[in-house]
Parts: C-alpha cells; structure tokens; sequence
C-alpha cells in the first residue's frame, strides 16, 4: 500500500481505509507489502480490472460515493459475467493537487457501501498524487467452482441469446443529464440518470446460470458490439429481433418523444446487464434462475451457424448498423 | 478487457497484449470478461497494486520498455518482500490522446522481456483514453506456501537488521538525471541512472529466506521509513549503524563529490532493495540464502524494545533525521 506516500497517506489510509480491510484477515490490516488470498477448496479465482478517469468515465461533480460504487460494480460486472462470487478487491487511486479529505471520505463510505451490499472486502491498494485528472483503478477478485466459469466462447448454434434487466437506459440517461431529453418528465430522467451512475452488476444472476447458460458477457459496449464479442469467441453468428429487447418504461418515453434516440437499446453502453446464451433444453431453467435472482430475463434472439450479429426490426427487414458501441477516441 | 474500447483497442490488444498472455491459459487470450488463476496445492496467492504515472514516477522521455519493465519490477518487489513468487499480473493502461502505436509496441516488448525474465505472464488488463498524463496500474500476483510468506510485524528485540545490495542509488541517479551531480564520470552517472530507470527485485532472495527471516519490507521509500514501518508494525525499535550501510562505488564517488547527498543513503528511495530482520541463530543461513540467491547482503544494525529508529554516526553520536523520504505532495 505505499510506494511512496504523500504526507498524511498512512493516517489516510489508517482512518478511512483500513476499516474497508476488517472483513479480509489477508489483507494485513493494508499494512504490508501485499496481501494474502487463500482460495476456497474446489475453487480458482477469477480476476478483472478496470479503470475510470474523471471526465471520460464520469462527470467531475459526480458524488465521491457513486464514484467509489460506479468504479467497484463496473468490476463486479465482469465476475457476474463469469459466474463468480466476489470476494475481495484492490484499489490503485491517483488524486489530483487539492483533493480534500472529506472528497475521501465519502469515497470510502461509498465502497463501505457496497462492501457491505455485495459481501466483499478491500484487500490492498496504492494511492498516489497525479498531475492529471482524477483516476482510480480496481482489480477485483472473485471465485467460482472450477470448471464452472462462464465464458464467451461457449454459444452453439440452437442456443437462445437472453439478456437481463432492461437496455438503452445508461446511454439515455447519459443523455438526459446533457439536457438532451428536455421533454422527458422528472422523474423517468432521474431513473435514467441513475442507471448511468450507478450500475446493477447481476452477481446472483450469474452464481444461478451455472449449468444453464453456454456462454456469457456484460453489456459495457452495447447489447450489439458486446453480443459481436460473444460471436467471434464462439465463432457462430446471432440473430436479434428487436421487438423482443426488454425497454423501461423510462427509457420507452423517452424513446417516444426522441425516436432518434432509439439506436441507445442496441448500441448503448454502461448498462452492465448480463448478456448470454443457453440451449432450448434450459429455457424453462433460465427462467426459474431469473426469478430466484429477482431480474427479469429477455430471450432476444437465436444463435446460429455464420458470423457476425444481424438485428431483424419490427417489420420483419434487417437493420444497417452504423454503430455499434459507444467509443472514445 | 473490453469496458469502453477506442477503435483499434481490440487490434492492438490481439496484436501487442495477447501474445504476453500465451503462458496463462486463465487469461483467456484475454478475449473474456475476466480471467482465471487456479491456485498450486499448498498455496496462497499474494496481491499487490502500484501506479506509474509520467512526470511523478517516471520521467515523460523514459523509453517506453523502460517504464513498463520499472512499472511491472515496482510490484514484484512487494512480492519479493513477502517471500512469494510471481505468477502473473493485470495491467491498466491509461494513454493520452496521441499516442502510437509505435509506443506501445515498445512497451510489450518491455513487458515481454521481463516476463521472461521473472517467468511469469499477462493475465489481463484494461485499456483507457485519459486526457491527463499516461498512467500505467500493475496488480500483481504470486504465490507462496500457506504460512510460509514474510510480513512487517515479525521482527523482535534481538533480532539483526539486514539489506541487500546498495543503498542511495536510485535518489542519486535521479538527481544525475537532473544534472545536480555534474563532477560525476559518466560511468558512474549511468550506473546510478540505471539503478533509478530499472528496479531489481530481490525474488529468489526474498524466496531463500523462508524459514529464516523474521521480517520482511522492500526498500521503496527509503531505509530509514522502510525500517520504521516495520518497526510500528513490530511494535520494536530499530538501532542503525550508519559506517554498515552498504554502498556501491558510484555512490561513494558522488557522495565523496557532493556530501550534502549523502543523506541519500538513509532516506533515498526506489532502491527496491530488502530490508529484513532474522535472529541471531540465523545469521548463517542468511549469509548462505544470500550466497544461493546471487545477491548481497549487510547486516546493518539491531532491533530493540522500544519504538522508532535511530541511526548512529561514524563517531557514535546518533543523527538527527530531518527528513525520513521522499515525499509526493
């Protein structure tokens, strides 16, 4: 935890950090070079990590604590995505010049937070002065059974292609709080913008597809760019019918009154819903797992032979995708 | 890999990134959401994280295979200090608008050269457009045998204080990087210059004192700080003699030229050296672990009941520390 500590570092860490350790025995109290991670028997851990630097990933006046919980649940997207259970995390934050303690301080409540929501700890970290933006990188750890992992590759031809929750909902609330859905009432933009901020990652979604889904991914770059992923990993083609796609009520009123915005349900990114695939034979079980979860699963479409993912529209014609996710350069 | 790629990300990630991942199946040819390590029998992993960021940790004209390979050494040197062995790592990677892929070819072959080098290989990572300065996270993982790994909090009164290799070269290559040691033969500048651009971690070292240290901290922020974090974490004192600390030739040369930096010795940091205690009955399998492992070591001082760390002059009299490392802020 300390290459080179700025003054008041270690009391930093010792006040707002350190608490966030309690849950993990290996993490040494963050007084060590590293930490310690037993696996649990039968298990492998599974591993991601994933930055967010302020302006690109989110707004400069975001609350320290949805910063915290955007950074933590963005990760725990991807262990959902593969069937893990969370378990610890590791936490590399580079603070510009004049960042001030309470800014900390609610960045700590806010994992505190979701420690607590999704049953994990903080097991290390480094923290460090940046000339730069505000940016924070965690690499979270998860378990699963071995053998038992979701992957991207596994989608056969045959397989149904389901998705959970709802889609377009972040990229439309991204939009709302650009004032780019004047005409949307209140409270659907409130419910949009806080999709964007705060992502649901679909943890007991995945723990229950276990033995049922034949692949998966979460939805980060758009339900066509992310389903593209799965399709090249398997090497089978996808079909999607778009009237199938699950809409919130929010993001449907908003779709009504900007039918332009209508691309965000196929190519919008940041909904980090779990995107997957299964056989015929476990449709009735995908379901029966939805619903202990509590998340509303959407069968989409169908995987077949081929390469490549083609959107059917309404009228039964294909759609010409001009986009296909989010990107930043 | 994949949260919010730029155009071309998944290219160069095929291109440059894929191949460093060949000797870890968990990554997944880092195609997935996430990766997996299933631990050896015996073991536990060992985690650590540290950022890099240009113009704070390194200088903007650092040759990218050199930042890569001080980047990837800065967190196998945590792993040395806690007896483990690297297995692999996940990287974050944050480049401003600009950069080409020239760079980041460089920077593979950076990371390529010291994989083989510390055998061990890219597990995942992350990809991001920052519009601040480039700024690199590592988390990297060992392993060591349940029980077996060496931490801050065991040394105890009686025990001797050891280091290996040299003190105060790295804080004095920086400041020959900076042109504030100009008698300095050009040599002896690049010696010191070296030891500051590439870290050495001390693994098979910090592997060969299993069973024989009591305690154990890498050398980043200097010895004096080193050894008083130890210390706390011990709940001892420490007691250095300053004529034992082992200095290279190009250190005395520049100290001999500019004695006011010679405070380098006892607060320099990014030695990345160990620092480790181990009792008396110990000494000899010390001087034999360090023989084995091709690296030198110095029993340097003491530790005592008490707290903190003093340092004994040359005549006796203990020295008055003003400052106890480099600080950021």
């Amino acid at each position: 935890m300390a290459e080179r500590p700025n003054p008041g570092e270690f009391e930093l860490i010792a006040h707002y950090f350190a608490p966030l350790s309690a849950s993990q025995p290996g993490a040494l109290g963050l007084c060590d070079d590293a930490a310690l991670l037993p696996p649990s028997p039968g298990a492998v851990h599974v591993l991601t990590t994933d930055t967010l630097i302020s302006g690109v990933h989110f707004l400069p006046n975001d609350t320290p604590a949805l910063i915290a919980r955007k950074l933590l649940r963005v990760n725990l997207s991807d262990l959902a995505a593969m069937s893990a259970q969370p378990v610890a995390y590791l936490l590399a934050l580079s603070l510009p010049g004049g960042y001030d303690e309470t800014w900390i301080k609610e960045f700590a409540a806010g994992l505190a937070q979701d420690q607590e929501e999704f049953g994990i700890g903080l097991l290390g970290g480094d923290t460090t002065a940046t000339p730069g933006p505000l940016s924070a990188t965690i690499t979270a750890i998860g378990e699963v059974p071995t053998g038992k992992e979701l992957r991207r590759s596994g989608a056969r031809p045959g397989d149904a292609v389901f998705v959970s929750g709802t889609l377009g909902d972040a990229a439309l609330g991204l939009m709302a709080l650009g004032g780019r859905l004047p005409q949307l009432a209140d409270a659907e933009a409130d419910e949009l913008i806080d999709r964007y901020r705060l992502p649901r990652p679909r943890i007991s979604l995945g723990r229950a597809l276990d033995g049922l889904a034949s692949a998966a991914a979460d939805i980060s770059d758009g339900l066509v760019a992310d389903l593209a992923h799965v399709c090249t990993a398997s090497d089978v083609a996808a079909q999607i019918d778009r009237a199938r796609l699950p809409l919130g009520q929010a993001a449907r009123a908003a779709i009504a009154a900007n039918p332009e915005t209508a691309y965000t349900v196929l190519s919008g990114g940041d909904d980090y819903e779990l995107l997957f695939t299964a056989p015929p034979e476990a449709a009735a079980g995908v379901l029966a797992a939805a619903a202990r979860s509590g998340v509303p699963v959407a069968e989409v479409g169908n995987i077949v032979v081929g390469g490549g993912v083609k959107v059917i529209a309404e009228d039964g014609r294909e759609i010409e995708l001009t986009s296909t996710g989010y990107r930043h350069f």
